[in-house]
Order: structure tokens, then C-alpha cells, then sequence
């Protein structure tokens, strides 16, 4: 799969109407379904690596509108790494502690350690998204927070923690089919919160501020637009980049410390 | 399949010898990995509900010997549960920082918080279980120090924090094997420190320190011995004292903070 499709380019500012959120690169869902537990035993070997090396870092950030697939992206694709591997954050509205500190604070302290993959579900990218798209934030504010994100990822990339970060692009009918799934089954209100809809009227006010926000794609920490609409395309995409990205880190198992040829178990 | 029979008696002193390593409770492998199949769906079902409710959590503490299959256990059974409900904290040699306090207190900051599953992967017990081991904690001392731990464990249940442990039991033979494995395989050297030999070598002792901390067994936060020479039994016992731990917890999805049927999606 042509994976560069998906990928925006840096220094330049994406349009989302540039994917079709309902793209599926014209495989079938069968051929995806197979194609990903190929993927996600891939996934689990090259985690092993990474953590037996622990000499890297990976951070997946996960952005999407409300029900754009950020819960099961974690629950289907994540979940095939070990456990133990595994630090996943989800920013919710902050503390009052964190609002007394700058807005990468709690964010830095939850990026993971080497040898650790950390997903954050929401991002230092809602402290832009939200006030973005509420004109609450004006353009050089915009730009100038969108520069402290560079130079923290930059940081993080000398760190040698790779960033990658993932918009899981969904269409404004499927948003609503899946709000209406969660109103019409008691299993499913926990996640339907009433307040999201005023974001949904507001979607091209979010479309703006997400294409100001994918101008922070850079080499070294780029942004992916996923079409979303078919969750398990979502999935197989990502999978795909993260396989990718991993390999590309090429993590490897560490050389014994010790001389395995004269060890003797008593 | 008869739980109890793995559960330590409250209010008295265990024998690890009334437990046989290589139990598997007449099952074939084939009959246990078919059924453990079915245990962790409904594991995950369960855990959602959990998260949903957000009223209530769970702590599983994890104790062995090495190689005794604490990483496997989490892999395995831990990993069916969708990781944005599980912290894992994995407890290594205590920083200076964490030194300079009481022997609760990095692990009191690792307590999952309501809605959660958290995994301590080696727990405050170790506190207990090696200077015991190596002479260095007397019996009195020890005796305190097993007081604190209830005390604690009874401030979590209060707090509705379910707390259920694990020592995973290993014949001396299989830990050779295993331990023996690890050094003929270039992909397993990470996993072996020659510094746990010691321990091998005090076998014994490690066997009186953890009939002490068993005795930390009550009602509220048991202590089960599982058999643990056959991974997949290992695996099978502990998904069924969860599923069972979880549904005595009995969570349930929450009513709506809203009415479903006024709800218009715009």
C-alpha cells in the first residue's frame, strides 16, 4: 500500500478535502482483515525489539472528532503490542494543576521512556484544535503555539523518541450514524456526551483548525490523514505506518552483558 | 473448576508443598486453550464495564520466582483487555528518590484509580520477600512490616479498590529449564541476569519468605497459588479467578446524564 498517500507533506498547509474519508485503497474488507493480523503479529515482534533494546522510543498521537475511532484504534491495533510495552494517555480536560502550568507540561511528563511505545489519545494538539476552531486564539497565537509544539518534538526527536501522530478522518455522515449508534443503546450512552454536538456544529470551524494544526508535520514527526469511515481500513493504515516507522527504527536485541558460553545454572 | 482450592486460607500459615507446580486440574492443553478463548472475551466484556462504570477498580499483584511467568501472564491474559483500562506498573530496584521514603509510598502512587485494572508486575511484597530471604529482616520486623501491608490493602478496599494476588508457583526444574533457555537463544539474553542465580541458589529461603507473606491472604485481598509449570494452565487459573473477581465487583453500565429520547443530532 502507497502509504506516502496519506502522509502531509511539511511546509506546506493540507487540505482535508484532499482525502476522501471514505477511501479504502480499494481492497475489501476480507483482504484488509487478513492483511492486519499479518500485521499486528509484525507489530508485536518489533515491539519485543524495541523494549529488549530499550534504546528508543516510539509516541503515537491520536487526534479525531468525537466518535472518529480513537477508543478502538487503541482497543484493536494497539492492543496487539504487550502490555508491558505500553503507556497510553488519555488528556481529558485539564486538572486544576495542570492549567497552572503551560499547556506542554503534563504532556511531557507523560511521554514514554526508551524502550517504551506511548499513545496519547488527545494531545498538546487540543490545547490549538479547541480554542482554534472557538476563535478563541487568533492567528499569531495559533502560530506561536504551533512553534513551542515543533520545538517540544524536536526535543523529544533528539531524545530519540520517534513522534508519529495520526487525524482519523471521518465524514460528517458517519459521525452521525455513529452518535446515533450510542443514543440508541444503553451499553453505549457512557460515551455519548451532549455537549460534543456543539462541536459538530461547528465542523468546518474544526476543519480550519486541524489544517492548521497538520502544518506541524515535519520528517521526523509527521502527521497522517486516515480515512476513518471503515474502521477496519482505519486500522489496517495505521498498522501499516506504524510497521513502518519500526522498522525504520530498526530496534535490535542488545548483546549479552555476559559470556552465555560459561553461565552455569546451579 | 473448583477456584478455591487455589485460594490461601485467611488467618493461617501456607505450605507451598500442598500445591503441585505441575497441577493442571485434569485438563488437557487442548481443552484449556479453547477455554481460555472464551475466559478472555469475557474479560473484556466485563473490564468495559468496569471503565464505564467508573465506580470501582481492580489491582492484580503479580509475585514469582524468576522465570516463574509473571511477563507471560501479563502478555497472555492481561493483554486481552483493551489497554486504555490498564496501567501496568513494573516495580525494579527503587530510585534514590523512591529510598527516601517508605516502602508504600511508590507503590500507594501506582494504585489504579476508579474504572481501572492496574498491574503491579512485582509489588510491595518484594519489600518483604528479599531482605527476609537474605537474613536482613527479622521476625518481628517482618511481622510489622506484613501489618502495613494489610492496612494498606484494607485502606484500598475501602476506597473500592479490589485488590486479588498471584504468587505464580514454579518447580526448581522448570526454572532451570527455563532459565537455561534464555541463554541458548541470542533473542533471549535480555531477560537473563546472572545475578539471579542467587536467589536459585536460596530456594529454600525464598520458600519460607513467601509462606510469610502468604499469610497477608483475607477475604477482601486473597492470595492464590497457581501452578505454574504449564504456561497455558498458568494462564487458564488466573483468567478464571479474574472473571470471577469481576463478577462478583458486578459493574454495570451507568444510566444516561441525559435523556436518550429528546437527543437531536444536527
Amino acid at each position: 500500500m502507497d502509504m506516502e498517500r496519506y502522509r502531509v507533506p511539511p511546509q506546506q498547509r493540507a487540505h482535508l478535502d484532499d482525502w476522501n474519508p471514505r477511501d479504502k485503497a480499494g481492497l475489501s474488507k476480507e483482504e484488509g482483515s487478513a492483511r492486519l493480523e499479518h500485521l499486528l503479529n509484525d507489530l508485536a515482534d518489533l515491539q519485543e525489539r524495541l523494549y529488549a533494546e530499550g534504546q528508543q522510543a516510539l509516541l503515537i498521537v491520536l487526534q479525531a472528532r468525537d466518535a472518529g475511532g480513537k477508543d478502538g484504534t487503541v482497543k484493536k491495533v494497539i492492543g496487539a503490542f504487550n502490555p508491558s510495552g505500553v503507556h497510553i494517555a488519555n488528556f481529558k480536560v485539564p486538572t486544576s494543576e495542570e492549567q497552572a502550568h503551560d499547556f506542554l507540561w503534563r504532556v511531557h511528563a507523560r511521554v514514554p521512556p526508551l524502550g517504551m511505545i506511548g499513545v496519547f489519545n488527545r494531545s498538546h494538539y487540543e490545547d490549538v484544535l479547541v480554542p482554534r476552531a472557538q476563535g478563541r486564539l487568533d492567528a499569531a497565537a495559533t502560530a506561536r503555539r504551533l512553534e513551542h509544539i515543533r520545538a517540544f518534538e524536536a526535543l523529544l526527536t533528539d531524545a530519540r523518541v520517534r513522534v508519529v501522530k495520526f487525524y482519523l478522518h471521518i465524514s460528517p455522515e458517519e459521525q452521525r450514524e455513529r452518535l446515533q449508534a450510542r443514543l440508541d443503546d444503553p451499553t453505549k450512552y457512557w460515551k455519548f456526551n451532549p455537549a460534543d454536538l456543539k462541536a459538530r456544529e461547528a465542523w468546518e470551524d474544526y476543519t480550519q483548525a486541524y489544517q492548521d494544526v497538520l502544518a506541524t508535520s515535519t520528517p521526523e514527526a509527521p502527521w497522517y490523514v486516515i480515512p476513518a469511515d471503515h474502521k477496519w481500513f482505519r486500522n489496517l493504515l495505521i498498522a501499516e505506518v506504524l510497521r513502518q516507522t519500526l522498522r525504520n527504527m530498526n530496534p535490535q536485541y542488545p548483546p549479552p552483558t555476559f559470556d552465555p558460553a560459561t553461565v552455569q545454572i546451579p
